[in-house]
């Protein structure tokens, strides 16, 4: 284990629980001393055995040079890196000339909002896509070696080529991440007032731009190429909807707007909708459609604990849950989704306990 | 209450609950009887007394056009509209020459995934911010019963001028849903294997991406205005940071990426940080730290239900829960906020009754 923040550590830590042995190595003693201390493995010794895998999990600017010299320093042993850019770490050590036949890839798609070694779990990877990125010129020992990894943390392995990889990340984290930071960064210049309007809308969309500016600034110029080319295409997207608000600004009314430009916009929503649509559910693709029962909550201690195991004595199985809040008023509402045959009967059991339902 | 929809009866729904007679009327005549049906009152008869107060709920693109003729058609009346933009609305009262003592312009910050009159719920605005916009030459009288009908269905009233809610709405609402809208348009041209490796973040950005285009296009044609000037602005952003990855991937390697591609990166993230930190919390305003825990929650019926239970049963008070759910695998894993000093104590109970914990 070379890197023992977040991600190294939860590596050591589901490694050691499978009675694998671990060796820790960071350029941050403290690192290492936490790591150990969260039983995530044991500091390197110079007189430990000669390690079979070598995992990398350095902060992206630096993972292509800690590649390389773990390969040099560990001459039968196999190195992978968890960074969340693939391309660049490939193109510098085929740069540098590195032989990779002992190197394959790795992204594992797991995170937490806190970071560093006293964050890591076990169980961090488990349920998780697991990409595994074989530059093409690795060993089939070596690859297999990277994949039982994945498996034995519990992640589930997933082979891209390094340029699908990033490409894939681009839509469906980088330029996420960025729009909601875009979305964020506009609310500095809004009025207080405007902002006590806020909805579950504007908090969901922003929730990632709280995210670390140091990590994100990293990942971001790692994976210029790719997010580049997704954000040149979103901001073509973006210049039709503003041509269509000029004009209908412009417009004396709603009835003067060129028919154009309403469809315009509607064809922009519709393409949101498609989108959306393509995102996996819970199971996998098949997306579920669950009956959603809205229930009234006092802000008081207990209370929603009492819906909750209130909920759990009816037996019902609840699917999801997705609170509200509103500003500055002492009630919220538990959006509580069911399997649709199970709804009459939880708004039934609430209604009899007293419990403001909404269907 | 004209116009009977999800939101006018809703209001008929709350009205009547507070013993208030309310006359129904749509051109839809089964959105009237569907109104009636769920009890927010009685189809509007020619013989009926004069209402004292009208409330529009029309779709955005008619309002002006209806609210005027309830001015003309009930000369004692005050009358409301309920139209998600204002300054359209009040601006085409004014061209039309209209007298406006008895008009005030309403925007209750509600609704609902569901629409229609079968979605209505009485309590649909309670601790809901209510915008009451005064054109200027309202009665106080007026205002005061548009005032009073937002206190009687239990939201906050919030006085603003038309332009300021205009401006408000663009950027907490209009410009996030556009902002979902154009990340999850961009899915449509993705790779299925990029899908599955979609997390939470992109399942928050985009939820509201799922929006009804038709109702959006309206929304956003009605505030064109406002919603064109914060697009412009973030489009300037976003230009610094398309600007930002083309010099970043110009560039042979991270160490050679200028030094100001980097900070321009970087000050954009650190803005969407300080931008989301605006949001009031659920305590409108003051935000409040919580613990998360998190636990591995198998994806068997019931026990999501189980764990709920047993958190009810610990007396611990739940300030937050969010699901996450991994494609293809049967683990979800469930994040619960509680107070820092309960979060040891529901630790400790949940990990001795079997559950996977992690802090």
């Amino acid at each position: 284990m070379v890197g023992t923040g977040l991600l190294g550590a939860s590596v050591g830590l589901g490694l050691t629980a499978h009675g694998v042995p671990v060796q820790l190595a960071d350029p941050s003693r403290t690192a290492v001393a936490l790591a150990r201390d969260v039983g995530a493995g044991q500091p390197a010794r110079d007189d430990d055995p000669e390690p079979t895998l070598v995992v990398v999990a350095a902060p992206p600017d630096v993972i292509a040079q800690v590649v390389a010299a773990e390969l040099a320093a560990h001459p039968a042993a196999v190195v992978t890196d968890v960074a969340s850019v693939k391309g660049h770490v490939l193109a510098e050590l085929r740069a540098a000339g590195i032989d990779l036949r002992r190197y394959v890839g790795s992204h594992p798609m797991a995170g937490r909002e806190r970071s560093g070694p006293s964050a890591a779990v076990p169980d961090l990877f488990v349920g998780r896509p697991w990409v595994i990125v074989d530059p093409g010129d690795a060993d089939a020992d070596a690859v297999l070696a990277v994949r039982s990894l994945a498996v034995d943390l519990g992640a589930v392995p997933v082979a891209m080529a390094a340029a699908e990889h990033d490409a894939a990340v681009a839509a469906v984290s980088h330029v996420p991440q960025l729009a909601a930071t875009l979305v964020a960064a506009r609310l500095r210049a809004a009025a207080p007032a405007a902002l006590d309007l806020a909805g579950q809308g504007l908090r969901d969309v922003t929730r990632i731009a709280a995210s670390d500016p140091a990590l994100w600034t990293s990942i971001l110029a790692g994976n210029a190429g790719a997010v580049h080319r997704e954000l040149v295409e979103l901001r073509g997207d973006l210049d039709v909807v503003i041509d269509a608000l000029a004009q209908a600004e412009r417009a004396s009314g709603p009835e003067t707007v060129a028919p154009g430009v309403l469809a315009a916009l509607a064809r922009t929503l519709s393409a949101g909708n498609a989108g959306v649509a393509r995102i996996p559910g819970k199971h996998g693709g098949s997306q579920r459609t669950y009956a959603l029962v809205s229930v009234l909550v006092p802000d008081t201690p207990g209370s929603l604990a009492s819906l909750l195991a209130l909920i759990g004595d009816a037996e019902v199985n609840l699917e999801d849950l997705a609170l509200e809040h509103a500003a500055g008023r002492p009630v919220g509402i538990a959006n509580v989704s069911v399997l649709p045959e199970s709804a009459d009967r939880l708004e039934q059991v609430l209604t009899e306990h007293g419990w403001k339902v909404a269907r």
